[in-house]
């Protein structure tokens, strides 16, 4: 897999290129909605394709658990399951295991976790995970790894990054063993880990190019480390990573982060925030995010952004948005999500635009200008 | 307001035609999907007029309590205030203020009653009511009237449908001397009571009838009565309304009840069952209604019915749905009311056209035959 039509910023990293999957081509710099339990929430396919949606995420945990995988294996892949024509990429599961805390066992084998939903015994390992993910049928594969809890001191972090290499091995190994079960090809990425440290980041970087995935991802980040400690990492390990591959910084995240990332050589992003904030009437804006909960929108006629293009705030304006909410009616939740996942998107496109145009620096200038950090507090 | 194109059925009282509004035409027999408050429960005004939704409901004691009149005519009236260009028929709040239960006083000026959901006392009369309706801007008024207690006695029943006689009749002059706010015409129904007493049903009509109002209801059905009360009651008073004006029967219902009432002579109905019944899992089809959470649907990857148009069953089958519900997923209240709608504005569509085609009673028969009433439990 490798990023084509390259075009990079003069002034910074950032780079906008696009690769292709065998459900068709995404453009970089991409966010990928979370499709955590095989839909994103409250939001149908055509939904997502009218958002702008490229590339959707799946979560092996929860797809594990729920509906499981005789049933997804039996449907022909997530894809048809769900009815989502478009790219998939699965995550390993390992993350969910660590951090929803139902972990019983891990050794050199892997993982065995209990479910959050029912207590019933899993067993997640490289080969599992893989194999799972083969069943999915993502079109991107992540590498079984373990997630570094933080804080974690360097030695701990060093113990836990060579578990990685180890497990991460295994996965190439294994999935290249392994053939698609779903008539089409799948793409494996690799995971950085190595906490804050610099020295661990680069160790970690370098071993994973050595071993050749087709794409790599940056883990371990935005799980409580100061936002420096963040940009710090991500602008270490994109110095290592091949030009010519797709970046991704899992779990990331708020506008001005992906921002920032993006002017660190990051093309790809995935987060809850923006569907999750939406269900809470936290609305994504150029100006900031704002809660159309607010008393002072009741008698706002006015849709949240006059130049958004979105189906929301076409049709609708802050006053009936809140209305729902204060209502609990479920309409509220789509329309928002809708609204939220289409700017999330439009961030993207600008920034490739920029990028396009060589403007980036100048593009991050008047975001960080025009976007208040915390106007919904 | 007058039926157009009117063709009736050569062997029963069913009946197809058209009714004007200044919101566009309305085919009938018609369903209309009830708006509660603001918006029918999980669907964008899109989602209503893909299913085929020419006219919606919405409810004035829950659009009284949130969001408050103010804020709807300061939105320029309900139809802007949700973005649904259709026409809207209003009621008139009577029956929730009777059937919720919080009613503090009852005079012949009208009622006081407290909030279900902050115990907040609020008016309503024939004049208020008017009054609220010409503010929501509804398409179709409807007459302020005591919705009579099932059971009642013939000679409380007789009582009440006299106090319903002053207050329709109060409303209808006050209905005349005020204007529609929003710049279009606005039309008045009267509602026809009399609980399950036949000629209590025949003097109310005639009276009515004698008011002159632009269509008639039938109210105080479908409360716990016997199904035969309910057919015997719409039977009579269909007998006596005009033939070229339009007959809804409010809060029916059932399919099976909408092809016997349709069969009497009526031409609109309303009912939450389609929307409350989707959220719950139960699916309307041409067998019956059907649950898509049964364990028997967990591989079943067929849509739930192989003939229907709807977006759920061309996108999505019995085992996703099910996995929807299983996991409390957001999407799924919305596809399982897109389907259910459409069923219910199929049905609709069918009867009109075995109607046109003079073929209704044939219709009848073949949908008794294929619908099983019971086939979810």
């Amino acid at each position: 897999m490798h990023i084509k039509s390259l075009k990079k910023c003069s002034t910074t990293k950032a780079r906008a290129g696009e690769f292709e999957t065998a459900h068709g081509k995404v453009k970089t710099p991409v966010f990928m909605p979370v499709g955590t339990v095989g839909s994103v929430k409250s939001l149908s396919p055509h939904d997502l394709v009218d958002t702008g949606s490229q590339v959707i995420l799946g979560n092996t945990y929860h797809l594990l658990l729920r509906p499981g995988m005789d049933v997804i294996k039996s449907a022909g892949g997530l894809h048809r399951f769900m009815s989502w024509e478009r790219p998939i990429l699965t995550d390993s599961g390992g993350y969910q295991v660590f951090s929803l805390g139902h972990l019983n066992e891990i050794t050199e084998t892997g993982v065995i976790f209990q479910s959050n939903l029912d207590g019933s015994r899993h067993e997640l390992s490289p080969e599992i995970s893989t194999d799972i993910q083969r069943v999915l049928g993502a079109d991107i594969v992540m590498a079984f790894d373990e997630c570094t809890a933080y804080p974690a001191t360097e030695s701990l972090a060093r113990e836990s990054m060579a578990l990685t290499h180890r497990w991460e091995k295994r996965s190439l190994e294994h999935f290249r063993k392994t053939e698609a079960l779903h008539g089409f090809d799948q793409h494996l990425f690799g995971i950085v880990q190595g906490s804050v440290y610099e020295e661990l980041r680069k160790a970690c970087a370098a071993a994973l190019v050595d071993m050749g995935f087709d794409g790599y991802a940056i883990g371990g980040l935005s799980v409580g480390e100061p936002k420096e400690d963040m940009y710090a990492m991500t602008d270490v390990v994109t110095d290592i990573l091949p030009n010519d591959q797709p970046r991704y910084l899992m779990g990331v995240g708020k506008p001005e982060d992906m921002v920032r990332a993006v002017a660190l050589g990051v093309d790809m992003f995935d987060c809850v925030l923006p569907t999750r904030n939406a269900r809470h009437g936290i609305m994504f804006t150029w100006k900031g995010p704002v809660s159309v909960k607010a008393a002072r929108e009741k008698f706002n006629h006015e849709p949240l952004d006059q130049n958004c293009s979105c189906y929301t705030c076409e049709n609708f304006t802050r006053s009936y948005l809140r209305h729902l909410f204060k209502a609990n009616e479920l309409l509220v939740y789509r329309l928002a999500s809708i609204h939220n996942i289409h700017f999330y998107h439009e961030l993207m496109t600008a920034m490739r635009k920029a990028i396009l145009e060589d403007s980036f620096a100048d593009f991050q200038k008047r975001f960080f200008e025009h976007y208040h950090l915390k106007r919904a507090e």
